[in-house]
């Protein structure tokens, strides 16, 4: 294999450049498949060089897909050599185990190199004791300022924001702020885009983006060239209204501010970048009822995740079945409807997930309100009656080829309106309701509406049959 | 109401701060309303203060939640007051609308305003006769740089990128780059976040964020600053991979090369993150069976999205009906067959929803490759077996209690195991399939996916019965 020979002694940025490690996301699956043999092998050396050449998001994404033996090793094998920013890049779970192998002392040493807000993410995995301990190990400054966002409500701007901002008084030129930069940030690598305008009291009077600064004169003072319009959020505000402002008005960076309008901090959008995707896939693991959708957890975490759904999902069947079981005498006469109850249970089932996916959808994005909600209600409502009443018509003409009975057929039609329009009214008022109560539309709704779908279906079905029929 | 009189004359910053329109969001119910009020009055002016009190971003949010009737109204009477703008906030289907409203002459007059990426979104929008025309009557260099981008594919990074950046030699000092930016960005407002530092043929070199620009003397030269390890993209690379760049490092920007490694633009993280949205919502949608979930659509097209996906539904349910049909004399003589049949079918189809869900992410994200393939598989297909003893025990209880037959109770079970573990494996294998073939397995893998857990669990169930029992 010619990768085998020549990596461990050629340099960081020249590595990528060679023909096999080009890749879009730097951790190919040659480099992938070379360092589990590292592993295996125990290759210290060279599994700490491949390691070296990884951008520290791929370092925690090759821990992601290591196996919980392999995992171990790899992290003794690389013993100090971890970079800690890796850290900040795991998912959740492999963190927490990531901080089990390495334990509180490697923490201790490494915390006080990270920004406070790749800090508090570390910390938010330990449990409350282990907690204590780091922190009070930690340097005076990073200390207070490590509490004090542990002060703020977890999934909070406070939580998310970086300590490390500038701020200067609005009278202050350009030049002179050009120079603090200078002589302040000399050799440091920090990613600011804006600087903060505030008065004596920190209270924020205005926002100006670094490309702005550069392209005013020296003399030209901060108020006459910075933003009044911006935003801001208060420490308190949940991630998630962070987040719709961020995708709402295009924001690079938004200033964290008290209730007194005091600057704080910042939040920058990698951060919430994370946030958005996060938020997103809750909704889609909530909706295919997954509570923890990780490729990687193990056979028995996964089984355990999915067990709870599914039994829930047993007592609905066992509802949906006593409704069937109300009905024998008349399947035990007629055969046809246990081979055509399943359909109108089904599509009314489909029908109302359809519905359910775009109401959830429209909750999360604020999309829906009480201005537009009747409206709303009142399509799907439509909506389902005019699907109903084509496949009424479809399912009507089926079962009438199928059986040669116009009176299966009819009923069979008007189980299908029926099923359908009640999906329709039932897929936005069921979401909706658990919003309400705060109970999250993504995870719930399906269930709820379902269960309803197949009663309604087997009922109107077989109970138009024994009462029409027989 | 004490917004109705204070509020036409009011300057745009102060308004923000009156009681009532101070919204985490600009657009409150209240705003809402009464813009929705002065349309249909017909209140010219109070409509276009109301607007211009608006950011651009909100304007279109008003504009997707007014319906047609009223849009028509709202644009006639904000006449060329409109915040052209507002135009790249809107949504595709209301995009359209209002263009076909507003006309092309708006958009030849308004479009050389608009940065390049945001009028080639806009113009993505016409058809192509329509398109031409517009492009034609557009100043020579805007001209030239749409027709550029439309010479990339749909959907890469040459459509999404930004014609704007800045690029200097590595000779250069801080100095001269500050010096240059002020004389040619002074009042303009732009929205840069790095510099790109190139050779003479354009040629990317390096990268160098402004702040470090800031933070170093002015005779330092780029060279000695500029950052030699960062992320580029070619011009032709699909934006769902450019957006996974941006989370997989929390980029803010990424400069665009061509094959020759030349800049020929940047793209920002604002429009990535309009990007990882659509991808996700893509993925919900597609999951719950709704093509476009616009909660704006008329009730027609809502029918007619919803329409098709219910329709292959009904062919799916008609193919697991004709496999019940099969066994209609082991139905009429043991009816409890027909109650239970249901609950062996729906939790086959839950439980390859749950894999089906994960599979579908992993692959979005990329999580999933050749090298863990196997142990996924491995493990849906395990997770599958253990959950399928667990509920076959479950069941057979279920089954033995409710009908006192043992026979049943067993049958019962094994069909109950067969099921979860075909839905496990079946759940990985069709949307990688899927995915190998270029359909996208959020859209159709469900489809797949219950078709078969109906059919198997109907099949086992039913069929073991015939065998065993009769």
């Amino acid at each position: 294999m010619s990768i085998e020979n020549d990596l461990i002694n050629i340099s960081k940025d020249k590595a990528f450049e060679k023909e096999g490690f080009k890749s879009l996301f730097g951790l190919t699956i040659e480099v992938e498949k070379e360092i589990i043999l590292s592993i295996e092998k125990g290759k210290k050396k060279r599994l700490i060089s491949l390691f070296q050449l990884l951008h520290p998001a791929d370092q925690a994404d090759m821990l992601e897909r290591l196996s919980k033996n392999n995992l171990n090793l790899c992290l003794n094998l690389l013993g100090k050599k971890l970079e800690l920013e890796t850290l900040v890049f795991l998912d959740d779970e492999v963190k927490n185990e990531v901080i089990k192998i390495i334990g509180t002392s490697a923490l201790i040493r490494a915390l006080p190199e990270l920004k406070t807000d790749d800090a508090v993410e570390i910390l938010e995995e330990l449990n409350e004791s282990d907690r204590s301990i780091v922190i009070k190990k930690l340097p005076k400054t990073e200390r207070m300022l490590v509490e004090e966002a542990f002060s703020f409500p977890e999934h909070s701007a406070g939580r998310l924001m970086q300590r490390d901002f500038l701020s200067f008084p609005e009278y202050w030129t350009v030049g002179q702020t050009i120079d603090h930069m200078r002589t302040t940030f000399y050799e440091e690598e920090k990613n600011f885009y804006s600087v903060f305008i505030t008065d004596p009291a920190q209270r924020l009077l205005g926002e100006l983006s670094l490309a702005k600064l550069l392209s005013n004169n020296r003399s030209t003072r901060l108020k006459d060239i910075m933003q009044f319009e911006f935003k801001s959020v208060n420490v308190n505000t949940d991630q998630e209204e962070v987040s719709l402002l961020f995708q709402q008005y295009g924001l690079v960076n938004i200033p964290v501010v008290d209730d007194e309008k005091r600057v704080l901090g910042v939040i920058i959008v990698d951060d919430i970048v994370d946030v958005i995707t996060e938020e997103a896939e809750e909704d889609i693991f909530g909706l295919g009822g997954v509570r923890h959708g990780s490729i990687r957890s193990s056979i028995f975490e996964t089984m355990k995740g999915r067990f709870s759904w599914l039994i829930i999902n047993l007592i609905t069947a066992i509802i949906a079945s006593s409704v069937i079981s109300l009905f024998q005498n008349e399947i035990e006469k007629i055969v046809a409807l246990a081979v055509l109850m399943p359909i109108v249970a089904s599509m009314g089932g489909n029908a109302g997930t359809q519905t359910v996916t775009v109401a959830v959808r429209a909750i999360a994005t604020k999309q829906l309100n009480y201005v537009n909600l009747q409206k709303f209600v009142l399509r799907e409502t439509w909506v389902g009656m005019l699907n109903g009443i084509l496949f009424a018509f479809l399912s009507s003409l089926l079962a009438f080829t199928w059986f040669n009975d116009i009176q299966i057929a009819l009923i069979m039609g008007v189980a299908m309106i029926t099923n359908l329009l009640i999906a329709g009214i039932l897929g936005t008022l069921i979401p909706l309701t658990l919003e309400k109560y705060k109970i999250d539309p993504a995870i719930s709704s399906s269930v709820f509406l379902t269960t309803v779908t197949d009663v309604i279906g087997f009922f109107t079905f077989l109970g138009l049959a024994a009462w029409v029929i027989l």
